[in-house]
């Protein structure tokens, strides 16, 4: 087996050896980058005069057709030539001859994968930001329907107050929010082009590097050679926006979780979106939430995984890094998958009004009505909130709730509570008064989701 | 011990799980950050007739006095009180009576420790981009004086190409600046105000969010009150920044280690930032660098924490949050530390041209030159490649290098090698010749700190 | 500002480099490990007649009064001496004068400061050995009481199968018996002696690491120098098991914050585990559980530290290795708070038996018995399957339950369904039937609980 | 398409939805266990009279053509059958008819993919063992052959004293014994069956757990059906473990580079583990080193993943748990490969004695010796770094090594000083003299090596 480095070396690796070092089995997802990035090169060579108008326009078409059969699926890959760029150099040689050597010229296998890695990203962001609006959509469509809809509203899973149970959806639509804006500010330091650095320290041709820069849809290009071989920020920053977006989407994957259980059954998971057991023909797992839930590990450790190859290695290009691409394919595909499978839950799924009307009847989720009141009438809030957890304590020991009390047990707790205190007791009335700016109250609610329509396209 | 929410409480805790459960040992560090946000917020409540004047001035005047005392330390926690809020709110009922408790209308701890946090790190992370600048500074300058100071580009840490090691410092300077970029954009994310939220769902009191949020200095309210004190993101961003600038910061602990070694001696640190041993005299440990690699998995420890914190947590606060805080500061800690330390070692170590001027005429890092000197003549790069590694090989076995053959051997490689080809080998030469945009070509370089400066304060 | 190890050095280094430098401030926590090991290490030398008797014993005097001192925390640790090696070192020089520098002879800092760590993890893991056995002790008790209380049994958070609530809480106890053998096979690796590697390696002196290691309670010494310094195996081990030991409570804790929620209301927590709000006056919050599933994060933190510090180094000791303390403190604090809070609260947390028989009655978890009953009748498992399914759907949509159905309606199903059938699905009968080893039936969890009261003390 | 679990559904989840909850393109890994798994529970069934006789026989009869058709790469597998234990079990059915339906009988997906795990676990961690003990011998051979080699030893990357380079390979043998430790001991945890815990609460079918184990070669059974399912402890403590094997592989493959280095030139590696550049014919790059230290990342992220999925987690099986695999089988992946380098890499590599040699004696690591002279002459050791230091300083202002100064030169220093110290200087001596137990005295490593290979086959 022949090598194209091989001329130093005298004997050649075991091919267990080579299949350890080889990345083709994973880098092959980058072959239309590739490709993509030769064409601007030799172009930009051709311009160049670097290589004749001659040359260049065969190599081109060698590319070409190699991109025609790589869309049929009629390109075949081996070990043998480690990576998608040596596979596809040899490719090309097999197309047009020995002319195909002249494609490397003023390039580094170095420059060329970040190139490519460069182009993938920039691309899957651009999804994954698309496919975040579609989310945000069917949460803003969800809590439209859902402004008047109350729900109990929890801290430390105790019912705190009541709320708008769209208010409790928009909460999510603003994470994905900045999920989005960290992509998008992401996204500029991924449309930068370090193809023409060259192993490290440039090169001696006299290239244009914003010509293919250019010619690859880039914004600019690295300031520095060795930065632009040796630098991975872009997938790590990815990895990073990418770890928070999936945590978000944990936390709304344990509360569908929770709110599809017999305890709570405040919604209904389409079918779609659920399976049964094996064994326990009764049941509807809502399997696709749990699922998401669990590859938020995934990301995590994706991140993780790259922040540990980076850690301590000198300039400029090292072999650890050929580990920046499983993780990044890998938490590209589970963003994807992830962020649709959500918002067909979202936009599927049943909220039982019924059932959250009657959590928030049957709780203490207004007590703090009741000590904002006594606060309002000049009691110390400390003082009052005293007095309201008293309460409480007597109603729980008599299984009651505060709005079942009558007013002179009220009236004990404090002579200033008057008869419409019933009124201030009411979740209604309790949520609609809560209209300090981003609060639960429904016209802030429906004003929110106002200017959250104006944010998704 | 009376606890302010104890209404409800028949028995108190017992102290040991208080303190297990109190934050005050480490929440102090918010001191001031509490105690501006109570200001604002009275100052508030003033403006609005929420409380009268004359409450909000007392008010007012009680906060001024703690802050007083606080600064001079004369402030005492109590794990009874369990966390900054507490305290401060105990300290301000101490000094100005029961109308202290009307401090707390119209807020929750939810919302305050939030702003505390945004007030925090909106402070800490503008530092933090301050000290960055000035590390990049000194990179500059030493940059600057080694234009032309020649030296082995690596990759794989075998030499590859002579290059200007301005050129190698520079690489630093634009990961700071990417650094830089990704701590302004979390800034936008940081700079929000929480103020106003309540517990989780706004308020009954006509507060205005926005003034509190001006008084405070934040350029924008959370638009939904859930998200407002279940958001911990600008966190998240926060340390995933501050991981990827460690990482940055261990790449090159790990060169100036290297560097610093018996082998390389390409630099030697100043002595205070390197100590000794307690058992080899003669030992120049570079400590500090070593360190500061070290910490970076301090710094990653504290960004996965908090990811698995957040992981599965329903809306909208849970006591898990509290376990947000000590890796911030730690991490604030750690970034500070590491940033003065870097700056001063850059500006401090000495740089041995000889030993750098050595090494580079010693080794085959020229190989390249000979390879496009034989391309530029027409040969296909690949062609070219195999015939000088073949005459590398032949160095190896001699115990020469590609210079040192007369043109006789080198025109059995190939005739189409001449006596030009001795320039061309020189490392000198070779580096100037690097031309391409953003390459070790000593204009480029040049260039690249003309750009650098304009970056930089 | 004098350094022990100054000699070679021309100036001191800023005080705010020693201070970033400098670990006193966290391994003073090893104050009387480090006595104890310079006590046995002195013993040793004396022995040996590497110091003379009169030496040795003026020293361990030396070191004894610091220890009194100590106790009384009448010593005072100086950044200015870095570490809690040299602090010791220079008191003792001053208690008992320069003879004090003949302690070091034969030793290092490196091989100190690991003897150190190990001397501190042993007593330690053994102390959380002993308090994963009274939580055990914890269950094991409030299970037995449980044997017969029904309860549902969930897969994906679904109502699968009625079981024993006592079967539940055991599953945790066997966790936590994987836990202690864990400890227990890492402290193996804990119990071995680095004293008198030296730096790295060896020393020239005729000391006898193996007496030093009888002295120290060490099984076990070292078999390479260079091993013994560089090696921290067994922190990592350490962190290891903690975090598995942690997901373990968390899990317990997420099951205890959902009982204790208002939907669920399985389980109360006692009061002294519970927590008020600022703002809420009915709220009791689950803190202490939230907390220590909030804790998980910080221990998972401290071992990614560790690993993220040690990927990498060069052999022996790097300064890097310094960050190998601060997060197995930490984590050793957290794992005795942990464990402790969490024996308290499930010793006091009260079984709500009424609302778990309730629940039991009230859902479709008794389909697997309808299921198993077709299928003891010859039906092929998967058609049994498919028929309760269909009664299942047929339930939701009447709202009843299976055992509501009249034997006509489920003769129509299937005709081999008899009237045993009502029995069949009463959920006792469908607990005690499963029999199977290790299974939910009351006999087995019986049995079960025997075998685990003798595995703890 | 219709599902085994569909009973209770109305409409069938779109295409994309499954393919994203399918497990079948990672799980078929467990082909075979699944298969032999369903054989041990088709024979207990059998003996059990569970099943009759002749339905056992013809379903073990199917299994086997399954297998045979597996072992030919003839069986095709289908995402409609979402995982490996349904596409089993269609082609049973497809082979046998609605008898393979039975199979199912007393059994559950959970309790199945749990045994099956277990099994590929097991044995892939004795596989690994067995490579541990290949990479060990390959450790103690090369050291055997290098007792004598003196070397530099380091710490912070600085010399500081002579060594056996022997004795540094035996401390990489000693960490690898810890490795061996680790596995051998999780593997206990591994070898249990959690076959027959059903769904989560066991089964009223009269079956043997035991018998099914002691079929499978299980030494015992899970004592608690819910723990059985839900355990994925003996994952994760194969991820910890194997995550401490990759760091230590990852300081000797940086080891391993670093002396590979123009610089360092200490071990020439062989061909068949290293590669060229597509760009810089000289170049000979240490690739599968750099290759395996960058892997320690995949499998730490790894760790993270499924300690991440596990937090928090209520019992019992949950769908998150179905991202348990694929780390597992990576992380298997990448060990096997891994070792197997890592022993070819250290059989192979050439040490340069010559080069070696010549480090040890240009430099001051011979420091400690002339202090270690000065104590043993009874000068207080503190004193005699202090001189020493002085001395080392003053060789530097004069470009000499410290055995390169006149006696007279000495004596100014201490004038206790004679004539023998030259020979204390020489780094032979220095190194033979350091005779203590485990030190790097040619004896001890001698010794070291004896017991080494008492504990490899």
């Amino acid at each position: 087996m022949s090598k194209l480095w091989g001329g130093r070396f005298q004997k050649s690796a075991e091919e267990w050896v080579d299949e350890f070092g080889a990345s083709i089995h994973f880098d092959k997802e980058l072959v239309f980058e590739d490709l993509k990035g030769s064409m601007a090169h030799v172009k930009m060579l051709g311009k160049q005069g670097i290589l004749s108008e001659e040359e260049a326009s065969q190599i081109l078409g060698g590319l070409e057709a190699l991109k025609e059969k790589a869309s049929k699926g009629e390109l075949t890959f081996s070990v043998a030539q480690e990576d998608i760029h040596l596979n596809l150099e040899k490719h090309l040689i097999d197309e047009i001859g020995p002319i195909g050597g002249k494609l490397h010229t003023g390039r580094s296998r170095n420059d060329q994968v970040a190139t490519d890695m460069h182009l993938y990203l920039k691309e899957q962001v651009e999804s994954i930001i698309g496919l975040i609006e579609q989310f945000q959509t069917a949460l803003v469509e969800k809590a439209e329907q859902n402004v008047e809809t109350l729900a109990p509203g929890y801290t430390h899973l105790q019912r705190a107050q009541p709320i708008s149970f769209g208010h409790h959806l928009m909460a999510y639509f603003w994470m994905l929010q900045r999920d989005k804006e960290r992509f998008q500010e992401g996204l500029k330091r991924i449309d930068v082009s370090p193809l023409g650095a060259g192993a490290l320290a440039g090169t001696t041709f006299p290239i244009d590097r914003e010509l293919s820069a250019e010619l690859l849809g880039f914004s600019k290009v690295y300031a520095n050679s060795m930065d632009a071989v040796s630098d991975r920020d872009f997938i790590l920053e990815f990895l990073s926006s990418a770890s928070i977006l999936m945590m978000h989407m944990s936390r709304l994957a344990e509360e569908m979780i929770l709110w599809s259980s017999q305890e709570f059954q405040f919604i209904e998971m389409d079918d779609a979106f659920s399976t049964g057991s094996s064994i326990m023909p009764q049941k509807k797992n809502p399997d696709m939430a749990e699922l998401i839930r669990g590859k938020t590990g995934r990301v995590y450790g994706n991140l993780f995984s790259l922040l540990t190859v980076l850690k301590g290695l000198p300039l400029a290009y090292n072999k650890d890094m050929q580990e920046d691409k499983e993780g990044m394919f890998d938490t590209v595909h589970t963003l994807i998958g992830s962020l649709k499978i959500f918002t067909g839950m979202v936009q599927t799924m049943k909220v039982n009004e019924g059932r959250l009307e009657e959590a928030v009847h049957n709780d203490f989720s207004n007590a703090t009505e009741l000590a904002d009141y006594l606060a309002s009438k000049g009691i110390p809030f400390r003082e009052a909130h005293e007095i309201v957890g008293k309460l409480v304590l007597h109603c729980i020991q008599h299984q009651c709730y505060l709005a079942d009390l009558p007013l002179e047990k009220l009236k004990e707790a404090s002579d200033c509570i008057e008869e419409d205190i019933y009124q201030v007791l009411s979740p209604y009335e309790a949520v609609k008064r809560r209209k300090s700016l981003g609060g639960t109250g429904f016209d802030q609610v429906q004003l929110q989701i106002e200017t959250a329509k104006s944010l998704v396209k």
